[in-house]
């Protein structure tokens, strides 16, 4: 029988309370032992305050004592499910130095010190896992990785903030504002009392750089990503996709146009026929696409503390199953390939302005497209309730995101014109 | 730069040709390079008619001697896509035995002969790895394989046969016989020229079979999978589930009840909001389900040689990128678990029955139903055209399987009441 391997947790909140207790309960305990041929043991649990009781997690492995625990020899592996980018960063590459795998779920940190980190794990020669770092229990990282690998992925696109996902479901069935959605979020659970990194888009981005690294093979960092969130989303927006017959979803997008990465995450108008227009609640999907292996979409529960700890328990199996030496592995085969501006992307858009109900307003918008050189191709007209104010809320032809842009500006520019800044949302085919 | 590395193909039909095409197009000649770290050089092509000329396969690589091409030292690595069980279970051997990896996409042979052949990789020290056998490019079998290789799967359920989705897809929404969706799908490519193994279940039952194995870690085989298909499906069938509220797919199902696998391949009624019933055409859709993962789910185009063959060289990537020595590769680990038999399975069924138009039928075969203890949840009685036959179509409350099988039997074996045999479909929540 094989010596049982030794591990230390960085952090015990929801997702590492719940790797400690998948690690200890007997049943999956048996499974582990199954997968990995030998048994896996926690040996210590560093947290900020050791004196707070915490279930199913023997007292006697708790500590802040962060390098003593990396440091010990009877580990060979650390699981990363603190957060934060600092002290974390320098407790993984104590953890490298040391000659420890590391497993995280810390799309953050990956996102803006992936590269030095996987370099330092590879000069290090251990290895560094993150498939909990893009979306729960989704195997969405290990697909690219090692499905994909050569399959010459053009687009990877998807659902991956569930707490957006979340409350624009919810919007879009009850017509609740944003406010009490987001209320509505936090009461249940699918919001944390801080959700500002969730509906701010910054959740999204970072798991889109992640994925956006492993599909394309070339570093893509956080600051590679446009981002935006969905909190200016207002109901009436949803209200009107639906006339279009289109749902709102915020979208991640990372995709490769003429050998450049494009990579964004916006509030965007899905057609409802689209793979992803369905995917309600909390869940997360993404879609993968390439040339040889077609269209491939993968989806399931985005979040929760113990999904999140059963992606980790997958890492470990996979490094337990295999010792890696190829490229993959060495952080090797990456490109560098040039950013597409966001700016440049060309598509459809959706506009909402609201703007002062007199004659001519509408002929005025339009000619500040013109001069964009944008076209429309759908408009309605709302007067507002006072007949002091009215709504144009129109679809574009395809054209560039910065022509939009300088229509808005043009618009937004007029005080007798537009009431409130004008809102822009992708159209998404 | 390390040493290409030589490869044998078996077979070079559809799956075969797309592996050697996309093993020489420049383009994912170079994505492969840059995910194996070195290149991957077709050394051999075995063929039964070496004569034949092959689309963008070099001749000289081309022939009909396997056993030279297995034992060639310069290869390492053996491509299985002949398909068959024999001679190619014996090729497989060989190659083994001569110290070769396999990379195979042979469901069938896996199905009947897999537990033989993953010995017998791990008796000689090498690996053997089969993605493309289940569902094309779905990455499937390495989510189960790794990522959920601990969590305790319960449930693998899933639209795993393309022809037949399709055939049923195209019923549906154009009210065309079972015969005019065949031949539809044969005109159109979705159906070999033989689809017997595709529309009879076999195809689906080898693919769960493979999943199941997989996925609970049990040896199941070919013989284990109860297994019906779409042929003695009739246009009024679909019509009628529509008429409940669900939709008719060929669906293959493998579970653990009370530590026992029911593994089993049915047409089956759907509910029109279950994540499956939206499959359409010939994708291919799996659902993986586990307490610790949640309900994760999977889906892409089932088949295509193009697809398949981008499976394979996933495979081949994965390979070459690790030394493989845990449990999983050494086919340790696997439990011995009991068969749970198909007509023990408790669930609502779907009942068709043609009976003669005259008073008392629907008391008589209500009365089977009460003697079978089979109680019934909606029934939708229709006169025939003629006035001299009638349909009767009910859904059960949940029964056993062999209760309902009961009721059927006492029903045909009253030739004054039933024409034809009664249908019965399991309904899947």
């Amino acid at each position: 029988v094989a010596e049982p391997l030794g591990v230390t947790l960085l952090g015990c909140g929801t997702v590492g309370g719940a790797v400690a207790r998948l690690l200890g309960e007997p049943r999956s305990r048996a499974a582990v032992e199954r997968a990995c041929g030998r048994r896996v043991e926690l040996r210590h649990v560093v947290v900020r305050d050791p004196t707070r009781p915490r279930d199913g997690v023997d007292p006697d492995l708790v500590s802040d004592d962060a390098r003593a625990a990396l440091a010990d020899p009877g580990i060979a592996l650390v699981i990363e499910a603190m957060g934060g980018t600092d002290p974390t960063r320098g407790h993984l590459l104590d953890a490298f130095a040391a000659g420890k795998d590391v497993v995280t779920a810390n799309k953050q940190l990956l996102a803006r010190h992936g590269a030095e980190l996987l370099e330092a794990a590879a000069a290090a020669g251990v290895r560094l896992r993150f498939e909990a770092a893009a979306c729960g229990a989704v195997p969405v990282v290990r697909a690219l990785r090692e499905s994909f690998a050569a399959a010459d992925v053009t687009l990877v696109e998807g659902i991956v903030n569930g707490t957006s996902n979340f409350i624009l479901s919810s919007m879009a069935a009850s017509g609740a504002t944003y406010d009490e959605a987001l209320a509505e979020a936090t009461r249940l659970g699918y919001a944390e009392a801080d959700p500002s990194e969730d509906v701010n888009g910054a959740d999204a981005a970072a798991k889109i750089a992640i994925l956006a690294t492993v599909a394309f093979h070339a570093r893509v960092a956080m600051d590679d990503v446009a981002y935006e969130g969905i909190d200016r989303i207002h109901a009436d927006d949803l209200a009107y996709a639906r006339e279009f017959g289109h749902v709102v979803k915020l979208l991640g997008r990372a995709e490769l146009i003429d050998g450049r990465v494009l990579a964004m995450v916006s509030p965007a108008l899905l057609a409802v026929g689209h793979p992803l227009a369905s995917v309600g609640g909390s869940r997360n999907a993404v879609l993968v696409a390439s040339p040889s292996a077609g269209e491939i979409s993968l989806s399931g529960p985005g979040a929760g503390g113990r999904e999140t700890a059963s992606a980790i328990i997958g890492d470990v199996v996979s490094l337990l199953n295999a010792r890696h030496e190829g490229p993959l592995e060495r952080g090797e085969g990456y490109r560098s390939l040039e950013r597409f501006p966001v700016e440049d992307r060309v598509g459809s858009f959706y506009v909402h302005v609201d703007v002062a109900d007199r004659p001519g307003v509408l002929a005025r918008v339009a000619s500040a497209f013109g001069s964009a050189d944008v076209s429309i191709r759908t408009v309605i007209q709302r007067g507002g309730v006072g007949g002091e104010e009215a709504r144009l809320v129109l679809v574009t032809h395809p054209a560039a995101q910065r022509q939009v842009r300088a229509a808005l500006d043009e618009i937004a520019a007029a005080p007798d014109l537009a009431r409130g800044a004008p809102r822009a949302l992708p159209v998404l085919t």
